[in-house]
C-alpha cells in the first residue's frame, strides 16, 4: 500500500525541511519542493532516507505557471494520496519604504504568499474532498496580523494569506479538510531564509546573542507541533496558533 | 487660489458619490472617477454643481495600466493639490466555492482591492509628503477581518488591503499623512453595487424588509463620518473604525 | 423644555472635562462627576457656564455602593433625560509585576474599569430603552486589546470592559442605544491623569519632547470625535474606533 | 523522586478530568480539584489509578478565600512541584439580558473566570519562577474574543481572562513560564457543564444531532493537544490556539 504523502512547498533547511523530516519519521512519504539548491535538496532527501524514511525532492519555481499544479497531479498519480500539505513559501524581502517598493516587488509578494496558496488549494482540494480528509499546514508570519513600516508587499500578501485560510476553512472544514494557519511570530533559526537575509556573520551573531539552543525558533522543534496538529482528531481541531521562542516578545507587546 | 481636491476612486451612486458630494459641500473640489456609466457620472457632477459645489468626473478603469497614475498626475497638474483620497473600489462578487473561483477571478479581486490601492498610494503620496499632509479614506469590508465561505477572492483581497493600510499608516502617519481603514460591516443602500448584485426586485425587497430609512447603511449619512475623520486634528487621529446600521449584527456576532 | 443631558463619569481636566464642554457647546446639559477636587470641578462648571453652556458638577466615588445609581436617578428625575453617557473612568496604575500586584489592587481595577461600567449601564439603560435611544461613549485603552508586562490589573479590567461593550452593543443597538468603544491608544495631554502619574516635571518634559500642540492626544480635539460619533445617524453607527497622535506608533507596531 | 504535578482547577468529567488523565498517563501526578460531587471525583481518581497513574482529588470552592492558595501550598509541600496548571474554571451561565443580570451574578463571573486565575497565578508562580519553568494551560471560551447578546457577565469575565493571560505571558515567558490561552470555540461533549446547562434530554439530542463521535468537542481528544502544548520546547511555544469540531463554524463565521 502506498504511504500517505506530505507535500512540502518551500522545503529549505528551516521549517519546511524539518517538517518533511518529521512527517517522514511519522510514516509519510515526503515530497519536498524548493526553488533552487539541488545539492541542499538532495542532502535533505538523503538524510530522510538514511533514517529509514521515504522522500523525493523536486526543484520547483512556485511562481511559474502550472508548476505547483503539475507537481500535485504527478504526486497523486505516481506517489500516493496527498494527505498533508505543508505550505511554507515566504515572501519576506526586508523593509522597504513605499517609494522603494516597485509594482513588481509588490506583485511578487502576492504571487508567492497568496496566489500560490490559492493555486495549491485549487489543485489539491479536489483530491482531498474525494477522500473526505486532508490537512493544510500553512506557515504564516506576524505580517499576517499587523502591518509594520516597510512591509508593504509582505504584509499585504500575508494578510491575504490569512483571510484566504479562513475562507478555505469555512468551506472545507465541514467536508473534513483541516486548514491550519500557523503564525510564526519571531525569528527562525533557518540558514536558507533568515541566514540569507542577514548574511552569515550577522546571522551567527544573532544566534549567539539570543542563545543558540532556544533563543530563536528552532525548526526541528516547531516541526513537532506541525506534526501534532496534523494528527488532531477532527472533533478537536485547531485552526490558528502562534509559535515563538520563550524569549521573544509577542507581536502585540513590541 | 485652487481648492483642495478630494479624489474619489470608485464614485458610484453609493458611498463614493455621496462622499464626493459631502466634500464638495465642505469646500473641496471633487474629482470623481468610476469605471462606467457616463450618464450617472454626469448626473453626479451636475448635482454637485447645482448645489454650488465644484466637481469633475472621469471614466477610469482602475485595472488598466497607468489609469490611476495618469489621473493623479493630471489632477495635481491641472486641478489642485489632492488633500483627500477616498478609495472606494470594491471587489465583492458574491459567494463562489473554491472550485468555482477561477485564477482570473482571484487575481482580479487582488487587482481591484489591493494592488489598485497600492498604486494609488504610490502615485499620490509623493505629492502629499512634499506638502506634509494628506488623508486616505479607504472603504473596506468585513472580509478584511474574517474570511467567510465563498469569499476566497474577496477576503484574500480585502485582508491584503487592511494590512497594506496598516503598513502605509506606520510609514506615513509620522510624516503627516492620515491613513484610515473604514470597515463597512453591513449592507449599503447603494443601487450601483448591492442593487446590481441582487437585482432591482430583491434589492427593493431588502430595503423594505430592513426599513428604508435606516435598516441599511445610508451612504449620505456615512459620508458625514468620512468627512469628520478627514477633519480630525492630527493630535487625535483615527486609523480604523467600523460602520453598520443599528439593526445590523456586528460581524463578530453573526 | 429640558435640555438633553450628557452625563460624564470621570470628568477631570482631560478627556472627560473636554467632552463635557463640547456637548455643552452642542446644546446638552453636562452633568460632570469626578471623585475629588471640588475646586477643579467648580472651575470646569464655571468655564462651561461662562461660554453660555449649561452644566452641574458632583463629587462621586464610583466605587462606592449606590453612588452611580443615585446620580443617574437624580439626574433623570431632576435634570433631564440622559441622552449621552461619556464613561471615562480609568484604572491605569502604572506597571507592577505580578508579585507587586495585590488582590486589592487587582480588584480595584475591575471595580473601576469593568463593574462601574456595568452598573452605569444597568442604571441608565432602562431609561434609554423607554425612550428608544441613547448613546454610551466608553473611553478605553490599549490594554483592552493586548496585555503588556506589568498590566495585570489594568489589562484584565479593560479587556473586560471591551467585551462588556460588545455585549451591550449586541443587546441594545437593535433597540436604538448606541454603544461606542473608543480605544485611546497613546498618551493623553491630561494633567489630572497622566500628569499625576508622571509627576509635573516629567509630564512637562514629555510634552516638550513630543511637541506640545499635537505630540500627545489633545483632549479638546478628541472631544470633537466623541461629539461626532454621538450625532451619527443610526443607519451608520460606529461601535469601535481608535485615537492616537499622528506621531504615536499604533499599538500593533510597538 | 517525586513526580511532577499537574494541578487541575476545575476537574469535572469534561476537559479538566480528561486533561488530568492524560497528564497522569504521561508521568505526572494529577491533583484534581472541583467544587462538588465527591463521588464523581473519587471515580476519576480511581480510573487514573486503575490505569497505573497517580492522582489525588479535592473538593475546592474556588471562590472561597484562601481555597486555591492553600491547595497550592499543600501540593508544593506534600505532593511535588507543580509543573503544569490546567486552569479550567468556566463561568458560563447561559444567556441573560442586561436587566436579568444581577450585580451578584456579574461579580461571580469575574470571581471565577478572572480573579481565580489571578489568585492561582499569584500562588503558583513564585514556585515556578524559583525553578525557572512551568506551564499554565488556561481553558478559555469564545466569549474571551467577542461579546454576544446575553453574555454580559461571561464575556466581561473571559475578556479579562484573556488579557490577563497576555500580561502573565509578557512578564513570565522570558523567565521560563509558558502561559497558554486555549480558545474553546464550540460546544464540548461534557456532562458536568454543557449537560447540566441543557438538561439530560436536550444534551443527548444535541449529541445525536451533531454526531456523537466528533460533532462536539471531545474532551479526551482535546486533552492530547493540552498535553502536546505542555511538552513544547521553549524555543517554539504557542501562546494562543483555538479548538473546535470540524463541523463547528468558527466564531468569526457565525
Amino acid at each position: 500500500m502506498k504511504k500517505p504523502v506530505c507535500l512540502v512547498i518551500g522545503a529549505g533547511a528551516g521549517i519546511g525541511g524539518n517538517v518533511g523530516k518529521r512527517f517522514a519519521r511519522g510514516g509519510y512519504h515526503a515530497v519536498l519542493c524548493r526553488r533552487s539548491d539541488q545539492e541542499g535538496l538532495d542532502a535533505l532527501v538523503e538524510s530522510i532516507r538514511s533514517e529509514g524514511g521515504s522522500a523525493t525532492g523536486f526543484l520547483l519555481n512556485a511562481v511559474e505557471e502550472g508548476s505547483i499544479e503539475d507537481r500535485v497531479a504527478a504526486t497523486e498519480a505516481e506517489v500516493g494520496p496527498i494527505e498533508v500539505v505543508a505550505f511554507n513559501l515566504g515572501a519576506q524581502i526586508g523593509n522597504r519604504s513605499l517609494a522603494d517598493t516597485s509594482y513588481k516587488v509588490f506583485e511578487l509578494g502576492w504571487q508567492m504568499a497568496t496566489f500560490a496558496l490559492f493555486r495549491t488549494a485549487s489543485a489539491v482540494c479536489p483530491h482531498m474532498l474525494e477522500r473526505g480528509k486532508g490537512t493544510f499546514l500553512v506557515t504564516s508570519a506576524t505580517a499576517a496580523v499587523r502591518g509594520n513600516a516597510g512591509q508593504h508587499s509582505h504584509a499585504a500578501a500575508m494578510g491575504g494569506r490569512r483571510m484566504l485560510c479562513q475562507t478555505l476553512n469555512a468551506e472545507l472544514a465541514p467536508q473534513g479538510i483541516h486548514i491550519v494557519h500557523i503564525l510564526v511570530d519571531g525569528a527562525v533559526d533557518a540558514p536558507d531564509t533568515l541566514g540569507k537575509m542577514l548574511g552569515p556573520e550577522e546571522f551567527q551573531k544573532l544566534r549567539e546573542t539570543r542563545g543558540q539552543e532556544d533563543g530563536l525558533l528552532v525548526p526541528e522543534h516547531m516541526a513537532e507541533t506541525y506534526f501534532h496538529i496534523a494528527q488532531q482528531h477532527r472533533s478537536s481541531w485547531t485552526h490558528e496558533l502562534d509559535l515563538r521562542s520563550f524569549t521573544d516578545l509577542a507581536w502585540w507587546n513590541h
